[in-house]
């Protein structure tokens, strides 16, 4: 038994060749390793997704968990079903009927935070080399999970209505041609992370009858639907067609992420594979989460603080829009988001995201370069912008300090002569503003 | 498009060609199937693994977390990181040095109960068709998560010191030399579930000097180390060994598993893969609950609550012993576990646990059958019975109940001569009191 010893001599890590092919498309995304950097204070931060929830009712909150653990400890405390509370189910069917969905208790599977909805539906779905349509860009913590199970992710080009059925139409037959299997479209239908753009209804209707067509299942993920900034909600996907579409929410944008508590919804035979890999992966989602949850949505008028967060996140929208007006240089465009938390960025011709990064933060700005939202490469002329953080004379400085950096950038290229490697060709729309 | 329209119309499942092959591996517990019944009023349930937590401090534990709440809401309600709160993973690291593990906050990785630790050491390292071995019997929610991921799980034979190394070392290099890959040896040194055996130090230490010899990577799961209730703790495969032992720890049963919160120590290079997969899968661990455990453990003498768990599951045994001894035909054995929360009983010959359990629920008394805890299909002749959660008196009379329904077996398998199939060939010491 030399041989390992040998090994492990001339390996750093003496594992190497035992992890599973999976874990080679596990990358530590951009996001995270930006956090260390986003977090100092001088830095203003449009690197983020958290939600701004300082807002919330906190005494309230406080007394109820208290008198929660106080008369209900042996339970809130204990194991509980892989499914999750009914109670709190029921209570998730009413929160989606704000969206048109009329859906029952047993229809939901609660999980941990909606990341994990994700991963349970990839793993119910997915073999290596399978197909995963996608909107491009699209979430970058989806992109992560679908290449953890060895999917390839076709992208599909959007436009200011969302997702472009006939392109979608056109890449799934595409890939069939070519004797690939297409598992599922994933889509994010309002305000789409990174984009901010919303699917119109007119556009549901039509991707709907696409994958009708198609007989193509739908991924809808939806942690923004209620944080729509100008309107009212619209009717997701799901409240079209339930048999054909696997509905994805979330409390953590319209309450609180620290719960971890997310849900999928999905026709009745899925569900029951979602409840066993559910099972297999936590035995039971957070359950004091879920009765603390359950207790905020009974106890406290949780559409009137919807509506407290999309007031705040309106002003912080408008102190982006304003700044990136003020101080964005010409060539660049963005996207007006309607709602949600995310404006996407084109720079001028010849600047790269990546690359302006460390000069970025060293001016004290952070953001997320677009190349993480595809999977192929592309949005290296890309950035995310995020205005759901830092308060809204903060988002507009860091729109004037990544001027700065942008100005200096085009002076440097004008001189130098400088340009980034043409973008691959694509059908990523690069929606304007 | 004919052919969808047709499939759908013969298939209940219009997903059925759809599903991953690894969701062949997801069943449905037998424990599972088993809550709906054993929580009945009227019937003993010495099915179920719930801890028995009633006695926690839950006043104190309501004050705490209100405050908490009030005073760090924003934080303690917000995303966190994919590794964990690194004060908790502090703290962890002093519970683990009650069992002589030296360990520093940067090697643990926090999960959504140990489970989820167990499903992420899994996909880290398993392909479809590699090899487990693990000792027979083993945690059935273990076995689920492997078969989830297509491994082969091969048992190793265990005796009253535990797992037999020679037996591990056999069993390793016959895989080996049938061109199998092993990659790892799961094993639960302490109070083993479902036989409540505990590996001796002695036996530790051959068991790690074969891992050696092999090369072999060692898994080893302890929820139930702390809860020794004869004597204290032994020291943890880990301490002897820190780059041939992932180690799992968890809460569920020292505090409470409602807040879903468990833990791997790992080598460090896998502990990265651990962290990139923890972020695929929940983005982060529950963070409230990773606050609330961190909180009480700083306020708290929790040793202490430990000691008064101890003394509580110890009085449980103690009616269960009694109560076997009193009430269990000739030819029944069962082991006397010196911690953890099970008794591991072997039948008469002739007798099945699986067609016996309708008869013993209607005599208003569960288990759960040995088949559960085997890959292999052995374990019809075991059952597991748990003292965990019903008070003593209602322990005592679950195995008076139980041996009612056995006596009458016995009677009508005398009379009738009925038999079971005679049990496979196989390492399985069926280990006896």
């Amino acid at each position: 038994m030399n041989l390992p010893e040998q090994r492990r001599e001339t390996r750093l890590d003496r594992y190497f060749d035992a992890y599973a092919a999976r874990t080679k498309g596990l990358k530590a995304s951009a996001v995270r390793s930006l956090f260390a950097v986003a977090s100092r204070p001088e830095v203003v931060s449009l690197a983020g997704g958290m939600p701004n929830i300082a807002d919330l009712p906190l005494g309230n909150l406080a007394d109820s968990l208290a008198d929660l653990i106080r008369t209900g400890g042996p339970q809130v405390l204990q194991y509980s079903s892989a499914q999750g509370e009914e109670a709190l189910r029921e209570q998730i069917c009413e929160v989606m009927s704000l969206e048109g969905i009329a859906a029952q208790a047993d229809d939901v599977v609660i999980s941990c935070g909606s990341q994990q909805a994700l991963d349970l539906v990839t793993r119910t779905f997915i073999e290596p080399g399978d197909v995963i349509v996608a909107e491009g860009p699209s979430y970058v913590g989806a992109i992560g999970v679908f290449q953890s199970y060895q999917a390839q992710v076709v992208h599909v080009a959007m436009d200011e209505a969302g997702l472009i059925p006939e392109a979608l139409r056109q890449a799934v037959l595409a890939c069939r041609a070519a004797g690939r299997t297409v598992k599922f479209c994933y889509t994010i239908p309002n305000f789409n992370n990174p984009t901010g753009l919303r699917q119109t209804v007119e556009r549901r209707k039509e991707i709907l009858a696409v994958a009708e067509t198609l007989d193509l299942l739908l991924i809808e993920d939806n942690p923004y639907g209620l944080l729509a900034l100008d309107d009212g909600p619209l009717p997701a996907l799901r409240s079209f067609e339930a048999e054909r579409v696997i509905y994805l929410g979330s409390f953590s944008k319209t309450f609180a992420p620290g719960f971890r508590i997310g849900w999928a919804v999905a026709p009745a035979a899925v569900k029951e594979k979602l409840i066993l890999a559910q099972e297999s992966a936590t035995l039971c989602p957070p359950v004091f989460s879920q009765f603390a949850i359950s207790r905020y949505l009974a106890t406290w008028d949780w559409r009137a603080q919807i509506d407290r967060f999309r007031v705040m996140y309106r002003d912080r929208r408008a102190a982006m829009l304003e700044g990136l007006d003020a101080h964005m240089p010409a060539g660049a465009s963005w996207t007006r988001p309607g709602g949600g938390f995310f404006v996407w960025l084109t720079l001028p011709e010849g600047l790269d995201s990546q690359s302006l990064l460390a000069q970025a933060v060293t001016n004290r700005v952070a953001y997320v370069p677009g190349t993480g939202f595809y999977a192929d490469g592309l949005g290296s002329r890309n950035m995310r912008l995020s205005y759901c953080f830092p308060p809204p004379d903060q988002i507009y400085e860091g729109t004037r300090r990544l001027g700065e950096v942008l100005a200096e950038a085009i002076d440097v290229a004008q001189t130098f002569g400088l340009t980034t490697p043409l973008p691959l060709a694509s059908s990523n729309p690069e929606p304007e503003n």
